[in-house]
């Protein structure tokens, strides 16, 4: 069955629900579910629905903006298949959790291309028939760098970059150009060890707990939206290379359920935060 | 602010979201959150919303089953503390875990008694200023020692009985007159190990995890609706009396969440099963 | 660096771990690790020892056999890659995950080959040049299956044989070739929904978590003994078909984690529970 | 039956056990249970033993000073209800959870005295029978108030001073008086929001798990070697006082498991870090 996404946010007001559903019914659309929420401290309202139905695109949203206050955004859209690009360094692992899970049609997206700064990982994407893309950083500025990449990219026109464990930094004027729009797997649990080696610090620290953290990356880095969020026990045993063995699989699959959430238009970005339509 | 909790249930059809909400907004009523819910498999809608506002209580119960399939539950109510009588055996945790939320005006209820068909949580109950009722079930046919609980329960007319470790079985007979009104805690993770000594038949099963369900009971022994279940790892090192032990903070919690969402009406019963608007 | 580990267990007496680690004290070796543990109720001792120098098999396994009472098992081996054929039905996610670790030396096995009673995921194993074998369970008594089964299996010699969602019942004739030496994942927290479906049965029966179990096969289905667990909440939102989609996940890594253990040889088998030394 | 533990902590060198096991055996003593750990980094030694016998104590402690490096601590103590005295603010939780434990004995402990700078938890002191001292900080500078509380801990002579939920900072100098004595419980994921109101930290930074830490007080808030950690899942749609809520329940279970493990001397610290022996 063809389905939409209506996500809509605006200040809060009595009635939307019912103006919102009352445009839906009206022409003759059917709710297959709905997700409200209100931030009770700014007074914020934000809704997301899946309809099914036939519909003209440009009457709703004209319906619509009609029926809300004026800064209210709204994005109603085909649930589709998204468009992803991969950027990795050298660790495999969530590569190629997100290559297993495309190749057997569980991820709802078309993984474009694989994009790295090594050639390490070029392999593992043929295995899977995924373009590979090796551009190297060394002998390159950061700004030259990140102009490679953005040529590359361009050619896919994705509607996400994900960071599955690229180590380099991204400047802003990189990122500012997918805003809301780069998903990246941090192997902590944010905000705890912020910055390089997390699982050393971990160790150091002796925590009794490890954590992973998915969030869309921001111009400040680790301080992005956050997506999902995992954890597990550690002892005073394990070294931080254990550690950091172990942490793999749940930096797998917090990445995995984040993007599983991103794909499916369940997760909106209010401010620094998100709001989790599960 | 003085609420309302509006719980809705009917057989799905186009537009029950905008036909409720319509009739709340043209009472002038707001919707503070409201969650919805369709059961695929039967095609049945479950809807709760807290509103605020001053209404005419009949009135919007004409309209909204004037306006829903004649075979909807409607049930709307001012939230309000409700009002508890508490059964216990000889075990403490669950029971001093109520007392003191109660006696901290952390639950949102009033312990009216704590029943016993032993006489060593009197003291306990007695420092929270709770009626303790000690029924020995001694000397005593099943049918007679339940006729004196009904006797006393009666007296206090409870929104829910809890079951905090009453460990003898409830005839049918008495269950079927508190229908979805007995919340248990079943010390293990149902339907694992139903039935006496769990604990026991974790050990002698060696699992890896124990665990705890609060469930509505019904006429089947420990067969009725889940409201919460929680987990914690065990080791081939810990006696089945260990992870009794340790169980017990699994227990307290469990029955304590669940609980939070009986006394909030989060919990609407769908057969054997429980949808929770959380 | 070469090292061996011992795995001793017998009934327990005092002074065994002192007469243990005086043989290996007095052979020059260094103890890297050490693990005990007494069982009360039978009052049987296990010790695990990861040692390391050099020493001639027989005399210290001589000198062990002298100082321990007479029904102790002892074994001494050095730490190796362990041999494993893995069979799987239609389902690649346990499989794909095993043949990624494996491929990228995460696993301290040798994957020899890959046996399913279906062809598809012949492709999957290739990728990652493990031969595959197609074993079709049609016209063909269960008997006649198995020995087609043991007959590839016998030309590997592995150690062990791991069922990754293979979902064919062994006869306790197959299982008693391998005792021990088979590890199943099952796809629910046993002892809860043993048999077939049991993601359809916990959604009929509503739970709000679910899980997955490792297990060494024995004659009793479902009833070996178990080595690794883990869960993951669930919702009333979710159909039984997302419910077994979620806890593929969590199959995976459980497995993945059994696996560590059992081919380090942290895994003692004691009647039908396990003993982990972690 | 009367056991005593043994600490034993020293830099690794072949042989330890044998020679610590050897002097056990020779004085007809018998090991109930046993743990060593050797830290990599260091090459350090860490072993407890559970012993059962009678022995002279100044006997063993000689020949084990005289087996062992000269560096070496050796405790040696009769397993024995330890002496706490607890300090509290104005929350309750993690209070009564010690003070209902201790009632009915499941804590290895005499809790001696509650001592807060508020007087509002004096009454559910005075339900457990325990002495309630009200030392108010106000009109009182850092140095005089500790000075108060001082004197009243030293009529105790405590084995352990507990911060439940003591919302004051301590002086280095007061902390030096109890090293490695005192244990906290943070309401966060430690390292994660360290200082004040982590709960709202928490809420602004919008993450989806939150946590509670039980560590020993050093000279460095919020900084000394975590003995528990233990997490929960939030949304976005808790406030930060429905995360503080929640919360609780987290704060008091981790700070009970702590104080399980530093009763049973099951905590030895090094350096910054804990080895836990369970």
């Amino acid at each position: 069955m063809h389905t939409h996404i209506l996500l809509i946010d605006c200040p809060d007001e009595k009635g939307l629900i019912y103006k919102i559903t009352g445009i839906l019914y009206n022409n003759n659309l059917n709710i297959l579910s709905n997700g409200e929420f209100v931030e009770k401290r700014t007074n914020h309202f934000f809704m997301r629905s899946e309809i099914a139905g036939e519909f003209d695109y440009q009457e709703i949203k004209d319906e619509l903006e009609a029926a809300l206050p004026a800064s209210a955004h709204i994005r109603i859209a085909p649930r589709s298949k998204k468009k992803l690009v991969i950027l990795a360094t050298k660790e495999h692992h969530c590569l190629s959790d997100l290559l297993i899970r495309y190749y057997y049609k569980e991820l709802n997206a078309e993984v474009q291309a694989v994009i790295s700064n090594y050639d390490v990982l070029a392999d593992l994407a043929g295995k899977f028939n995924v373009p590979f893309h090796y551009i190297s950083h060394e002998n390159c500025s950061r700004e030259d760098h990140e102009q490679k990449l953005k040529e590359v990219i361009d050619t896919y026109e994705p509607d996400f970059l994900v960071l599955a464990k690229y180590m380099r930094i991204l400047t802003p004027s990189f990122i500012s150009r997918y805003k809301n729009r780069v998903v990246n797997i941090h192997h902590s649990f944010l905000p705890a060890f912020i910055g390089a080696n997390p699982y050393v610090q971990a160790y150091e620290r002796g925590v009794k707990i490890i954590g992973a953290t998915a969030h869309f990356v921001t111009e400040n880095l680790d301080e992005g939206p956050i997506i999902a969020q995992n954890v597990m026990p550690v002892a005073h045993s394990q070294s931080a290379s254990e550690m950091a063995q172990a942490g793999r699989d749940i930096e797998k699959i917090v990445l995995a359920k984040s993007l599983k959430l991103v794909l499916d238009e369940k997760v909106m970005v209010y401010g620094n935060k998100t709001v989790i339509f599960d």
